[in-house]
């Protein structure tokens, strides 16, 4: 019998040409001209799965169908779950690609097609895992189940329908995803800290239309005045958050992640460079990174009232409104963020105009122990597959599905994305490095080995 | 030789039947189609006042044209400057009327049209005055001038032209509006003063393109928190503005014009009921009316930014901005508090933000003296014509070309609207009491004699 790797290298050519099969299937989730495409997808997804001997479905949803499949089971090893998805962005602006975005294209080492790094390649590198491990050893040596949904750039409900009515079928110790990207070319990463969101929107209402400001202004409250005074009042001018004990349940970062975080070599001035400004304001005493990854953040995402046009308009607008949302960091409670929020924006609404505050989003934030053994286990398995130990790094964004499955099952994930940061993930000319789909498939086929041997609590 | 008064009686269907053939014209000035239609209304001014033997001129502009006429010269006496406009306010939404817009219709004592109000029935209430002086006196006590614009709904561009290159041509002691309303039903006024305006747009850019408010929350400043927290800076929570130096200049209310006002018997708690709000917060120490009439004010117009849309969406913007005005009392100088605004808002804007501020209006507040013998006579002359001496009040609301004749003639503006508040002006239905058109031309009439016995310094 030839070794795992051996296999690996033996099969590459055929892996990249079902890659590429895949990545043909035009699965744009958002688009209904797109769902017979979409089920051809989900059904690629199942037969590759089935075809392993996984216990295979494909089940339909509100919307778009999820695929499950089951290993044998391995007594006292962990049970794992490979979440992914099947579905993809859609293509537009499509004269902005090089090549076409549903033909796969080689260039320069990268495989060039829509849904090439997010998240159809990353997905294929844990089924090619387990075909290595099942035609070389007859076995795997853990539990494995994979989720791979088809609603993954639509909001997941389908995904969410199911965990409510069907928890117990998606039951694990640990959750798998590559759906991301490294810290650097040539710098695998594992991201072991996500970020919560409460996301609001509110609007206050004044009188009943429009009025002139020169006849009624002085004599009626307006509402864009007050907007601005109540979501200045929610935070400081460095960003300082003014919610009654918005910080009370903040974890403070440790001094082992702070020089790790410092290590990475963050660029600030590049950084700055990218996004277009000449510097920034943030919160005293935290590093950009540090606020990017680890502390919470106040943002409006989105204003409006009164008369936006060309030109000018002397009114009093009838109504303005924001949609703003704070950043959570573990172990900071949506729920009590959303009332104390609420409680302090009805203090500081002044006579003459009604509020409305809706909350959108509610999602906390999520924390792998650094020592944890699964985080352990991939660092080996990554070091493995890619020749280089990976770096431990956050990530400033909301995964929910990470924090559902940790409030569900006590499930630790492990984010381990085989992507580049300049992957074009939704925009053109998206593409995955081939190298790196391999790499992927051999640090997966390591790490099924790396967790078995974590001890069961 | 009848007097003046039982000339207006004998012709006083004569003058309805005219005001009707005046209000058939559709001469709305914002839409090019109507543009026939303006010039119809512009040449049927004109000929009303060729015919009573003024030396009048139909002046083509850059849009639409001024209709001039001016009286014999009369020794002595002072020169008076009629203002008024013949383009009216589109009758959209025209489903709402209840008699065609354009085929003027009685009801109630009432003519029913647009711009039977706003401004027609008004102007024509002078041009009767004259026809009556001339009929009777043969001869007119003042000095006359009639400037008649077409473009006072859209900005009146063409008359600030011919104003900077003809400015001679429209000198005068005093300015006659009739384009307003009285107090109450039965209650005509004076208005003596007017607030100014300083109205500005922001704009605040920060990084070059919308960031997910996830991966850069916290490292990036956010242009939409920079506004909301710049826009609250310039105003306390009751609407003290923060400039500096704003009030500088500020004329305070006299204790005669703070008691005058409060003679008005203004009712809050039906002014709230009528726009719609429960209550309102405002400058301390001063009423409603005072607050609207003769205090200065910050009112946020438009504000904008980000995802404006259903649901949510996590972006740092790219972008915000405002609209914002400051409505002036006397003596604020506009210029002043342009810079001083400018100064103030360069100081908050915060590190990534890059600003820029576009004055888009500037006038000052006008305010003519109580005492004045223009006003005195003024006075007289209402309460001959409607039977009730006037009250005094003052409009929150800015015309700039009050400020306009003030700064380059020093000329006092006689401000005597013969409308009512419910008058509809830029609404369906829009109506002019014919009870009141007759009263205000008996109120010109005995005007021009009242105003020949100022004895010019």
């Amino acid at each position: 019998m030839p070794s795992i790797d051996e296999y690996l290298k033996t099969h590459a050519a055929r892996f990249e040409g079902e890659l590429c099969e895949f990545l043909r299937i035009p699965s744009v989730s958002t688009d209904p001209t797109h769902r017979g495409d979409i089920d051809r997808a989900a059904q690629w997804v199942g037969e590759r799965l089935r075809r392993l001997g996984l216990a295979t479905e494909v089940v339909p949803t509100t919307r778009h169908p999820l695929v499950l499949a089951e290993s044998p089971s391995v007594d006292g090893a962990p049970t794992v779950l490979v979440y992914g998805h099947y579905d993809v962005q859609p293509a537009e602006p499509s004269d902005l690609w090089q090549s076409p975005p549903f033909e796969p294209t080689r260039r320069d080492g990268n495989l060039y097609a829509r849904g090439a790094t997010d998240d159809k390649g990353q997905v294929l590198t844990h089924v090619y895992s387990v075909e290595a491990w099942l035609a070389t050893e007859r076995r795997l040596p853990v539990n494995l189940k994979f989720l791979i949904e088809g609603e993954e750039e639509v909001g997941s409900q389908g995904l969410y329908g199911f965990l409510t009515d069907h928890a117990q079928r998606l039951a694990c110790d640990c959750l798998v995803i590559s759906d991301g990207a490294q810290f650097a070319p040539g710098q695998p990463a594992i991201t072991y800290g996500l970020r919560g969101i409460v996301y609001f929107e509110l609007v206050l209402t004044g009188p009943k239309s429009d009025l002139h400001s020169g006849s009624f202004g002085g004599a009626v409250t307006n509402p864009a005045n007050a907007l601005a005074r109540m979501l200045s009042a929610l935070v400081d001018e460095r960003g300082r958050i003014q919610v009654p004990g918005f910080y009370d349940d903040v974890v403070p970062l440790s001094s082992r992640e702070r020089e790790q975080l410092a290590a990475l070599g963050f660029d600030e001035q590049r950084f700055f460079a990218q996004v277009g400004v000449s510097g920034a304001i943030g919160e005293s005493g935290y590093t950009s990174l540090e606020r990017r990854w680890a502390r919470p953040t106040f943002d409006i995402n989105g204003i409006g009232g009164g008369y936006q046009g060309t030109g000018g308009k002397t009114i009093i607008p009838a109504q303005a409104m924001a949609k703003f949302s704070f950043r959570l960091v573990p172990n900071q409670d949506p729920e009590k963020i959303n009332r104390a929020t609420e409680a302090m924006l009805h203090g500081l609404c002044p006579p003459g105009i009604s509020m409305k505050l809706t909350q959108h989003q509610g999602t906390p934030g999520v924390l792998v122990p650094l020592d944890s053994p699964y985080i352990q286990a991939a660092g080996r398995a990554i070091e493995h597959g890619f020749g280089r130990a990976p770096v431990f790094i956050r990530e400033g964004g909301s995964i929910p599905i990470v924090s559902t499955f940790h409030k569900t099952f006590g499930a630790d994930t492990l984010l381990i994305g085989w992507g580049q940061d300049d992957d074009g993930a939704h925009g053109p000319n998206e593409k995955f490095s081939l190298a790196d789909f391999h790499r992927g498939i051999r640090a997966s086929a390591r790490l099924w080995e790396e967790l078995s041997r974590i001890k069961k609590e």
